[in-house]
């Protein structure tokens, strides 16, 4: 376990030393991590040991599997071993409580959930998007700008190996003062927001009322999704969201920020949430 | 088509204008693309509209459904239209080759080609990766630092629409002497890639001897395998790869180099393909 970095002899050339340097470097280390719920294969996702099954409970809530702690059962690493005879805890067994559904083939796959043309037109988002059970864009939250601004700061501090290997991207759930709850760190900028929401089932925090979630990468329509299956009504991200994820945090009535640098910030829907620094609610709607 | 940015209003927050600007702003634009072989849905991507065939193609080949551009017999977007009777162009209709086997179960979701612990241990790799029918490890490409080192220049200037949004990922493939041959964008790395080793294909430049392979992010064991199966020997990104890119790369004889910034960069593998600046060849095994 703990296997976030791992080292690796690297040739370094540079103008200044233009025969190469061997070095050993730091590189974030992926692995495929098999999720099986109830002796089936839900999904295998390339990720960054470690917190594998808050990953897998983020997973499943994201995917609308779960909604409570008590919905798992129990998780254990297959027993499984490599030729040394080690354990690689690289495949995990989920057993979900009595009375809860196991994922309908149609939910298996992520995003496989159409027929025919449910893909088409307006359909389109209405297929690949999960109903989350928390109504998110009633929630009272509202933040001032200027803490929104410190979340990429506080995230960044959090991070251990991300100095160390510049290959991995982070989450952080933070509450309305801006006291930061929970950070991750992976590979994938997915499985890095499932594990902090994963943790926040685990923990009590679902649905995430008043929380405010920051990534540290780009916001894409299936980070929104996430948030909003775990009923987090403000998601904030260091890079550029996408349309996808605009229309549907507008749509949905959560708070997506984009572009939080410095002391400036874009705000992409749900603006009222956000007061604009020392002054009374001046922003316009969007 | 052509539906690569959109435009949407935005709040504009910063310390100079506290109370907030409305304006209006690019963003990138996100939308699923189902993919469908001989009637059976093989996968959907939250992609950017816009080279969805090659995108398809690419697809399909570093699966391993394809390995040439005549392997497909046709494409064509579904007819399917949205309430206002728009065709939509989200989804795709392909249609093999005679003799061509369609993609079995186990091929179509990616990463789920697993049964029991086959991806346990060191057979944890082997179970998610493809069989490539070109041996990169053989190719005798061999390319000055200097050259690699343009790469990056080369890639954003053909990059029409990053500038604008800051949200889409770039992949472009380029002869041994720099020239770009193809570049191409998308909200999602992969699809990048995909888009471009899908114009390789269709126009005969499968398999990729003597060519390499940069793109604008991070490089992930997906993007290694991609280009392995589309048979190219180099791939440069300008931020981390993984650490299972990096093993994957030594292990199949590629050359993978990372964090290719300004006159410097990283090799992790196959570092005997890269010739120091201006000297013999003095680069230690990597």
């Amino acid at each position: 376990m703990g296997r976030i970095t791992t080292r690796r002899p690297v040739v370094r050339l540079s103008a200044g030393r233009p025969d190469g340097v061997t070095r050993v470097d730091s590189l974030a280390v992926e692995e495929p991590l098999e999720l099986r719920v109830d002796g089936h294969v839900l999904a295998v996702t390339m990720r960054t040991p470690g917190s594998d099954m808050e990953l897998a409970a983020g997973f499943l809530l994201a995917e609308g599997v779960v909604r409570a702690a008590d919905d798992i059962k129990a998780m254990r690493y297959c027993a499984g071993t490599d030729a040394q005879g080690r354990q690689t805890y690289n495949v995990l067994d989920i057993v979900l409580a009595d009375g809860v559904a196991p994922p309908d083939p149609s939910v298996e796959r992520a995003f496989v959930t159409t027929s025919a043309c449910g893909l088409c037109g307006a359909a389109g988002i209405e297929a690949v998007r999960r109903r989350s059970a928390y109504d998110v864009a009633a929630d009272p939250l509202h933040v001032p700008a200027t803490l929104v601004a410190t979340l990429p700061e506080t995230l960044r501090e959090a991070q251990a190996a991300f100095a160390k290997t510049g290959g991995l991207h982070a989450a952080g759930l933070f509450d309305a003062q801006g006291r930061l709850l929970c950070a991750r760190e992976d590979v994938g900028r997915h499985n890095a927001v499932d594990k902090v929401l994963g943790w926040a089932l685990q923990s009590g925090e679902v649905p995430g009322r008043g929380r405010l979630l920051m990534v540290s990468g780009r916001a894409s329509f299936e980070l929104a999704q996430k948030a909003f299956m775990a009923g987090v009504p403000l998601l904030a991200a260091v890079s550029a969201p996408s349309s996808l994820a605009a229309e549907f945090a507008a749509e949905v009535g959560m708070t997506l920020i984009g572009f939080v640098r410095g002391d400036s910030m874009n705000v992409y829907s749900a603006a009222s949430r956000v007061c604009p620094e020392g002054s009374a609610l001046q922003v316009a709607s969007v």
